[in-house]
């Protein structure tokens, strides 16, 4: 299956299991990590930029509440998640785990 | 007045009408910056987070939609606006006019 085709409901739920600290949020998948202070925050949100821009796929990122980053994937071209969302979502927690 | 008092309606419109650009929403003031790509958008992103560690006073900070960030400012403790608010929307503006 190509990455960038959207998923099957099925191959969703495996994805998923896969990512377990990620939420299905209508078409996206979205996380929240929680850091000690606001330039730790800020720091997370550059490393996940970094990689967005190596992956050429560039989810939302929202700092919030001081100390809070929520992290939205979606593919916007295919309406849908495909595997390069979940591709995306496990280097990130490879980053933050 | 106090900086971090919150302010009256009446000063609310005065000092609304010193940065046209931001939008009142609730309890916050909102702009949304669009830029040439993803990197600018997340090189704004970086200066306002200098700007607002150097005031204490952490807006949220949106990365969206590629190429657009959306700064609200609130000030949580009051629960409203106060003049602190608007001098860190004058400070952004700067920045980014």
């Amino acid at each position: 299956m190509a990455a960038l085709e959207r998923i099957s409901e099925e191959k969703m739920q495996q994805y998923l299991a896969k990512v377990p600290q990620w939420q299905r949020s209508g078409n996206a998948i979205t996380r929240i990590y929680q850091f000690p202070n606001f330039l730790m925050a800020m720091g997370f949100a550059n490393a996940v930029a970094i990689c967005a821009e190596a992956a050429q796929h560039h989810p939302d990122i929202a700092i919030f509440s001081w100390n809070k980053v929520k992290i939205s994937i979606v593919t916007h071209g295919q309406g849908g998640l495909t595997e390069n969302d979940f591709i995306l979502a496990s280097k990130i927690d490879a980053i933050q785990p």
